[in-house]
């Protein structure tokens, strides 16, 4: 009798085409096809609405996953923008087998899917709480005792949703579809933070949704993307089931600047370190991820920031590229998964940082 | 009978033309402005060739320095871009007065100009040369003992001065302006090193500038400016003649992540700490000077950076979010002057970075 | 006796702060300093929120008719952003003196100014209404009996005006000081098309206000600056009383290729050509000023554009360097005055085109 | 008995990955996916080192041939860029039968090769008659009698490139990648100028390439991709033996706002019109292909631009905007293949425009 342990692969790319780091993890054995759950990567676009290596990326998967017979779904969650130092690459999470639970658990890989959604439902109270359901469901299946990581694919409005919502009599949370990627990411976070009881059921409505940013998750990190109608859901947490060598923790940063939040997630999975990792605890920071977010005050501890003001580069590059430096700081590497529009996913200005480690 | 005293004032600025800080500096007493004798700013254009925020800011402090009455010559020292999170702000550089040296000595100031160049004479060893004896000239009128910060200020090649060149029958290093720009700064830096015994005289030659990165400064930071026709050179040191309560160190980081190397600063100067500044520490740490580079090789430790690819973002705006950001994780602050077009100053894809302290 | 007389100077600057061939004009005794009552000018900044070439040619601007010793107000309108091939330059316009009326007469120049504006009158009524009224007025005043140009210098909301209005319990526009600058350059606009009756009354109220496109007026040019509190009006157009040899007409192009509409323009002022105009015509041309805008739809005639879609270089740059395409394509010179921001200024994805000739 | 009869389709796209509305041509039976002999895109990335728009367009066009059972090669170009108003779209080649020639002859396709070119080959006299050749191979084997237009994919310097060339003793053109890419295009060109008579062979040499302006083809229009290690040529010229209702004809542009050239371009082609094409005209004009670049004086007509002193927007992407303002407002239209990198591709910030017409 086996119990199921999780793998994570962190690979570089080329090009957002590149793919052959992943194929050749295969063709080593190294990482086996019908196990892989879940795709992230960071991919050198814009990270913006014109950002075309992330559907590039994600076509380039698809094609190689096919060719190697894989045929369930996958979670491909592209992120896109790697500036400053950070360095493209994909991190692959697979789900094989371990003769026995690790004492004290282990990195556990769960997901799950919310219904459809109707155009008047994004951004408001019913993503928020059917988001929440497909999480404690996510956890619930993989026994889960401590989410550390819940990475969200969401849908957005486009020109067709609104109308077809319009043609029912119904009002949407927003008419910019831009706006609308904000609106849906955030109404997932807080989904997310309703499931771990971050926030009180009682302190939601659609109102707060974008507006109240006290509100938020430590731990979710969302995207939206226009080919979805539904909420996919990613958990990453320890489960006392488990097996294998990989753990998971995580700590806020309150800003954008927060290296001892850094240092705190680093600790709390087992890398304690005054200053930088030492080369033999870099090889066990197998993934970083993180969220990466202007501050909407246009200010980093009282002194200006000008990423809200720059109409040459997009405010969420500026963000990334900080993060980005923040935390090679600590870690002493630019792979890192650091991503942007974090509404509701940690503090105005801050973010959710979740390490995973080898033992 | 007194000593010479250094002064340094981080001021923010709302925008480049906005030196009401440094005017409110002087209102209050604080500086007096004819004991000013630099200022340096990081201001919020792109830090490259079409960055008008620089001459902006020079136009404002010049009419600002005006009005109060300077007649001598200020070294005004604009670096353009502060991208990620950096914070535009002013440093002036003022000597005062001490009643004694303070024990172990002080900050020390002190300016000197080459002769003006010749345009066959930029990027060559006329302007190493002539930089290396300002350097020492500057060191030996301040009895500065040891040199932590070289801020040099050098022309550049206009097309103008290659045909002068061309019509006396002699060649220039370059007929490209902007690359003319590099080398100016690259043989001002080796120029630093030479003055400093960081280099040996033997091991310089033309063909070195801009093509060997072994050979650098680790104190000197250069920017060049159409508007020169010599070198200035403002040398930052430890002086034991001098009094008042400021003192400087330096380290040179290896890389863009060299968090270790910022580390060593800080403790040089007395700011010893396990991870981030605490907040008394921070009060203490005057200000941050810094090179930042994107590396020719393409690679940070081994992992791909995308700064050299990317056509919408330049280079070294990449360079310097990343290196805010390792700083900013050190230092627990975002007014930082970290400044790009690092060549010889410091090794390739690193740069030197000094503090300045309050004792 | 005399009458006025209008001279339009048209002067290439060699970077934002440099004001030499205005002061060459002054030297060669061309422009007298103390007739000049406005300078336009294309920078080349982004024209977005961190554009400063604006501020800096202000400023040098002031500097420079402050040495002349001009006293008087002289409307200042810096426009940012010469994309494609746009050329930098000044307009120089003054107002002399001329011996007789020019038969049909010539083109008038006068100036008027609104009260200030609480910040909840701003991007509403009492803007529009205040606004016809200064047009109304510069009109009467230069006796014009057609308006061909106006150029509207209005306020925008800061953090600082919201919350004097919130003190007040008075609610504004907008919070959002980006979107300010829309509703106010458009309210600006929709006075300038009440003044000329482009718009009836009766179809105007707060609502239509960055909503309504149906709604514009075909001379206005609106530019939001935050240090006005009200708007300045600078009307130009053709009046019976004047005299000098130079003349202005207008059309309004109906989307970024309207090519016909700029012919139609040119060909009103006297400078109807079968193509490029002549050379002979191109002198004769003094100055082009002009609107740019993406249209809303994302389409240009059914053909999809990009310009609302990419993230790395703003939708108003993209827009300028399309119509400064169109219309070099017709007058065969890249000195145009091509601004973006073009709220209820012409239709939605055109915009105003006016030609000023000597004849 | 047939003769060979060309198809052009002009296809619009929603985005790189888009190819839907070729398919719809496909499953209309309007084209048959066999006789497909050449597709051009216009993709919006930005047209530089980092634009994956081109490469995911290409797996697209690649993936769909292949489920429509194409094996042939297909000569695929991606053109990076729709700045300005310029709309991305596919321009779809086939070469299907008519029943007897068109009087006059008609629009003729045809393709070469040249063998695998050695590193220090590139952008030199072997890679000019090399191209030259090709190219006289794809008239004759077409029986054109006169070429309009000469695409050609050529190959650049990668760093492994060099060093195999370094290995065996040889010098390369250039040591930069990204220089290598103009060289390559620039030694296309001028191929393409040695076998249409434009430039005599006395006149070339490996000196000239990137350094003598003054010599260039009117035709050719080349892009270099790194896939490659041989020359692709695609000639488009008239030829007496063709059949169908298609015809081509060309001009140059003298630069940026030749508008006139453009107006005899379409003139030639039949579409004469005094200011912008007519709709009737508009729909005869198949597609129009032209190339883009700025001036290396920093001057059009006299007037400076600012092209290559943006540190913000690449010098290509302002000219192609550029372009693309000046052909629309000839065209009507802004699904234009206006394409960058013009080195010996015209005159120094000119280029070829050629145009396909319907009869």
């Amino acid at each position: 009798m086996t119990v199921p342990a999780a793998q994570v692969f962190r690979v570089p790319m080329r090009h957002p085409g590149d793919v052959s780091g992943i194929e050749a993890l295969f063709e080593a054995g190294a990482a086996i096809p019908a196990q892989v759950v879940a795709i992230l990567a960071k991919t050198e676009g814009n990270g913006c609405v014109n950002d075309f290596t992330r559907a590039y990326a994600v076509q380039s998967l698809e094609m190689m996953l096919h060719r190697h017979g894989v045929t369930a779904d996958v979670a491909l969650v592209m992120s896109g923008g790697t500036e400053g130092g950070l360095s493209p690459h994909w991190i692959v999470f697979a789900v094989g087998e371990a003769a026995a639970p690790a004492p004290g658990g282990a990195l556990a890989i769960a997901s799950a899917f919310t219904r459809d959604f109707l155009p008047e439902e994004l951004g408001r109270m019913p993503q928020i709480r059917e988001t929440a359901a497909a999480v404690r469901a996510a956890i619930a299946q993989a026994g889960i005792t401590r989410a550390h990581y819940v990475q969200v694919k969401c849908p957005l409005l486009t020109n067709e949703r609104m109308a077809d919502a319009a043609a029912r009599g119904q009002s949407v949370a927003t008419t910019d579809t831009y706006a609308s990627m904000g609106l849906s990411r955030g109404a997932s976070a807080l989904g997310v933070a309703l499931a771990l009881g971050e926030v009180d059921e009682a302190a939601l409505s659609d109102a707060v949704v974008g507006e109240d940013w006290s509100l938020f998750s430590g731990v979710a990190s969302a995207s939206a993307g226009v080919e979805l109608t539904r909420n996919e859901v990613v958990v990453m947490g320890m489960a006392p089931g488990w097996g294998g060598d990989l753990a998971i923790a995580h700590d806020v940063m309150a800003d954008g600047i927060d290296f001892p939040a850094v240092q705190r997630a680093l600790a709390a999975a087992g890398l304690g370190a005054p200053g930088q990792l030492s080369e033999a605890q870099q090889a066990q920071a197998v993934a970083v991820l993180a969220k990466a977010e202007p501050s909407t005050t246009g200010r980093i501890r009282g002194a200006r920031h000008i990423m809200n003001d720059d109409s040459d580069i997009n405010a969420t590059r500026h963000a990334r590229a900080l993060v980005g430096g923040v935390i090679a700081a600590a870690v002493g590497r630019t792979e890192l998964f650091v991503s942007g529009g974090a509404e509701h996913q940690g503090p105005d200005g801050g973010g959710p940082v979740a390490v995973i480690v080898r033992r």
